[in-house]
């Protein structure tokens, strides 16, 4: 099932349109085309619609949000739903400030997304469960399986939570993923660009559950693969060793 | 005259003003100082014009656009031609939609490039011809040098038309460029970061056609080396290999 | 001294909100989490004032300015003198146009930063001081630590100026520190970088002078390390490794 998402993936090289925030442009689009997407990245209003609907997926993420960035959000949003091709909502650091989270509710009442992804305090936080966090990080102990059904029924789509384990929901169907490493902590748009392979996923047809697994699968082993390369010393040599994993073959 | 014109960047680190693509910065900035050139990037609409007065030359990059940056872009191209520098175009993703389309061409009607540099489907674009594209990248076949051509003569400008051959054609001279390696299809920004190279050679006195193609070479012959380094193994540990060969020394 | 501020930078891992500019944040972000430290980097206008107040520390980079960015800086600014967090200015540029000259003179009407982070040819411009500059990066000659004595008098603050040897100055004491290798002129945001890691020290209790050379000592040592590193070859495969270096282990 790994095998043949991944490879219809670089088979398709589906568009992904991402509106996301300015940190990691560049580690997601390098992410994605690793992975085997193709990256397009838009922000004016004038034309985020229309880069929607030549496009097989969208993910928007809300890590530095600003007024223009938010309408455009749901332009392009309402674009996706109106086609019919998924849209992942990553909603970084939502319960930081009144702001991130208004605007986070203002796109959740306009886009429906296939699936909302982040981490234990940002899901908890669109549920109005109260998870200890810092910054946009969560820090906290939580029931992670349970935030993740409340927002699975709350706002009726799939649902991604990261974290030491991963656990996800689509379709009532609960997954776990184990594979990882604490690099992916030590280094920045980890999260966000996991957000952007997984929309590519769901352009693949087949369950969208099996997919979502099989990117998070691929994801940790991409990342524990390039951990123990012998010419990894440090967070900074972790990464292009970590593109270069995303990119790997995939046995049949 | 390739050892000539790298040399003569490398003695004179023309400062390079880029109104360009969010996605490309950080790599362009790095990819410009290692050839050898000094890069700025202003986006304010009150201080690119005084940027531009400043710099030896300028490159303006679409892949990102929004109101207030074609407004940036016709202040700042502006302010090129009155000061005779060099300026390169890049109409990213032009065909995509019609707002970029439209921006570009109220780009081109207030500001004169000196060189216009893009894939066979935006260049096709920009002469209303039809190549199949598929997102920002071009996919279809088309007569390369006919394109050229007909760009150069519409707007009275060099063209540089990247692909698996560069055609290039300056004052009527075409020419062919056939270094590269796929790699740089892999990674995101190769296309963005040749422009602003591109720029910076057009600095330094001397037949501009010898420049571009120079450029070309060095930039394919780059990539080749980098691909050839025994520690890359993917597209992630080719880019700082491939930013060091940009930086290598140029044999007289 | 230099032990116990790391250390306790990476047990305390303070949050640091960033405005910084678009070229640097990734690079930023990923060389502070190595330092051992937590970036934010919020514009928002609506925002910014929320996310300072939960964080320990600011830093203001006006490198790619533009006018909501001021405003942000003054509202994020008057949060951070508000609750008494260190805040770190780097006045990127401000030579190089009027209008970066009078934002940053907008800005320090109404924020009181705890350091001053610049060039020789940015802090000779905050004096009215006239030292040769291209672009951004300094290239004149000047008394380094006259001008800095003459910044932390006129504006009442600590004031750190980098260049060959770095030379700094915090409530009368000056400072100067030699480490520190080429490399770091020859890669994008090196100084912006600095910026950040320097606000993260101050956020540790003790004499922020010693915290401040602490962290220049550090910063130059890992550019040393990295460079000497065998697989480095060029500018290149010098900032993994040199991000790699930041986060290496401090012996007591």
């Amino acid at each position: 099932m790994v095998v043949n998402m991944i490879n219809r993936v670089r088979e398709q090289r589906p568009l992904i349109h991402h509106i996301t925030n300015a940190v990691v442009m560049n580690f997601t689009a390098n992410g994605l085309l690793a992975f085997g997407g193709s990256p397009i990245m838009a922000n004016a209003k004038q034309e985020v619609a229309d880069v929607t609907r030549l496009s097989q997926g969208l993910l928007l993420n809300i890590g530095t949000l600003h007024e223009d960035q938010v309408e455009a959000m749901i332009l392009a949003g309402k674009a996706a739903n109106e086609i019919g091709i998924p849209l992942v909502l990553d909603p970084v650091g939502a319960p930081a400030t009144r702001y991130r989270s208004d605007a986070c509710q203002r796109i959740l009442q306009e886009v429906k997304p296939t699936v909302i992804k982040g981490n234990a305090g940002e899901l908890a936080h669109l549920v109005n469960q109260d998870v200890e966090t810092k910054g946009v990080d969560s820090t906290g102990e939580a029931d992670h399986e349970a935030i993740v059904r409340l927002v699975a029924e709350k706002y009726q789509t799939g649902v991604v939570c990261t974290g030491e384990k991963d656990v996800g929901c689509m379709e009532d169907e609960v997954f776990v993923n184990e594979t990882g490493h604490p690099y992916l902590a030590q280094i920045t748009g980890s999260g966000c660009l996991l957000g952007s392979l997984l929309t590519a996923s769901l352009t693949v047809e087949g369950n969208p559950e099996d997919h979502l697994m099989a990117t998070l699968s691929h994801y940790g082993r991409a990342a524990e693969e390039a951990a123990a390369h012998p010419d990894v010393e440090g967070p900074g040599t972790f990464i292009p060793r970590f593109i270069d994993a995303l990119a790997m073959e995939v046995e049949t």
